[in-house]
């Protein structure tokens, strides 16, 4: 049992790939219907052009009809799909899961329809009697996919309530250019892995609004980190999480360039949110509903008596203003600045 | 007493007077044989140079011989000089002390001699009778002085062990583009305010050496992050303090662009210190000094038992390896991300 199959032939699922088939370690990439053209190619040329790398021996593609045997000789699976998709894939692969598997999941962001983490999708879709027999680990940290495919040095955070499946998943991505973080507190890493994307939005509104500063930029960037630790108290996590790699790390690595940043930087210059996203031809910008789902997460945990929004998140409330309730740009941080 | 006294008219202190002036605070600005031709310029030309910003009314010039003149009608005295003159400094101006005194301190650094931080340099050159009766606030943050001069979105956070003190001062600083945060954990802000140099040489020497990548950059500020916060909880104060203002936030500011990262994006290029050093024109490079200073000082909370260095502080270890027990930079990053 010492394949690693990967869930999702997008840019992360095939960096992934890369990163463990360059390490030795054999690898099943299962690609969606909406991978099939990579997965082509990748076959032809024994290339992947998005990530602009080799794709190493060691890698076996599967097409959407072949998730069965894909999961031969499998132990880790890792679901890298987007989370529109965790709860349809996490169904879908049901069938062919047993208890001595375990489930690593990458993708990052709030269920718009649950208001829960990633993790708890899958939990949720599992079969009943494997709820609570497979172990579910999250890795968080910032990771850029093309980065990680082309060997640069990267860390990441391997989350889990059980720490020895925690430990299994990290040890066979480590390599002398991965590091590696252990921690139980998988709430807090799927947390800060979501909401960094509204303060990454945040990040490029000052920007915009001031020009390309750095102690504004600072100021976001420390008021970011605070927050994402008070959210992840209220949520039962450990502030320390906000701290290290899936807090301050994935924040920082979100924020150098990347479409939040750029979509707050558009805003900031004084587009409305509709003539930010048609300058971007209408890319996908993660801190857009992430901000609203975040919002409606933290209005729940508020009516628990967990977190009080004005007080331990104001900037995320006013990202949230600026984003969904009309506030302009100059009235939302003027609103933080002075607060 | 309502006139706020900056000693030292270098940037910082410039800077300062220049941003209390624009608020309407009246000043006096009292500089050092070193800084006469900047007092000079001032007077003749009413602008600031190095800083490109006119200087607002309400602003007096007293030179070094005016130094009990420019005590007159104050409360509130900023220290703003080199980390270097702070003993020296504090000594001059106990004739002019009285309990009624705030002295808030901007400087940054581990003095070399006593391996204290500034704000105990300060302390101990009290007079006796004033010990303990006059208030020392500290002023960190990421704040880069011709930014907050020229007006720019600022936040800072004053520390002190008279929480009164503290807010006296952030009340006299705040205004509409100045965010305030008060804060009793002084020490933990003193140590983030000099460890962060050493953290800003490590984030120039991965760039260096890996190339302008994020995926270590980020790893690079996170781990500087959790390291703060392990030292300042070593030293007895609160870890909260690293993940703010004080820790992240200027950590980021300094690793963004700054003499640290230059020097340590040379080192990362292959150059030696002394090989870096004379490309940068032997420019003053903070995180050099205090990467010995702040090594020493760990060590003694080593033998404290109070830290492990190895364990608490493994990324500074290799920094200073580096930078004095001639690792390579190879070596010592590798030590790290294989640790």
């Amino acid at each position: 049992m010492n394949k690693v199959l990967i869930i999702g032939a997008g840019v992360m699922g095939s960096a992934l790939a890369v990163h463990l088939g360059n390490k030795g370690q054999g690898v099943n990439l299962w690609g969606t219907q909406w991978d099939n053209e990579i997965l082509d190619d990748m076959k032809k040329s024994g290339r992947h052009s998005g990530l602009d790398v080799v794709v190493p021996n060691g890698i076996d593609l599967y097409y959407e009809h072949q998730l069965e045997e894909a999961f031969k000789d499998v132990k880790l699976i890792i679901i890298a799909v987007i989370s529109k998709g965790m709860g349809y894939i996490s169904k879908k692969i049901n069938p062919y899961l047993n208890k001595k598997h375990v489930i690593l999941t990458v993708t990052k962001g709030i269920d718009e329809d649950t208001l829960t983490t990633m993790t708890q999708v899958v939990e949720q879709s599992l079969p009943t009697e494997l709820k609570n027999q497979i172990s579910i680990v999250k890795l968080g940290g910032p990771i850029i996919a093309i980065e990680l495919a082309k060997g640069k040095f990267t860390e990441g955070i391997f989350a889990s309530k059980d720490i020895e499946a925690a430990i299994y998943s990290a040890d066979i991505f480590r390599s002398p250019k991965f590091r590696t973080n252990i921690s139980n507190d998988i709430d807090g890493v799927e947390l800060c892995a979501a909401f960094k994307n509204s303060y990454a939005i945040a990040m490029g509104i000052i920007e915009g609004l001031e020009g390309d500063f750095n102690n504004p930029k600072a100021a976001i960037m420390a008021r970011g980190s605070i927050e994402m630790a008070n959210i992840v108290d209220a949520f039962g996590g450990n502030r320390e999480t906000a701290l290290g790699i899936a807090g301050v790390g994935d924040y920082y690595v979100t924020s150098q360039g990347g479409r939040n940043g750029k979509l707050g930087s558009l805003l900031g210059q004084g587009n409305s949110v509709e003539q930010a996203l048609e300058i971007m031809n209408n890319a996908t910008v993660e801190g857009i509903p992430m901000t609203l789902n975040g919002y409606k997460l933290l209005k729940e945990l508020e009516n628990q008596g967990r977190i009080v929004l004005k007080r331990d998140a104001p900037l995320f409330l006013e990202i949230y203003n600026i984003l969904y309730d009309e506030k302009s740009i100059k009235d939302g941080i003027n609103s933080y600045w002075n607060e």
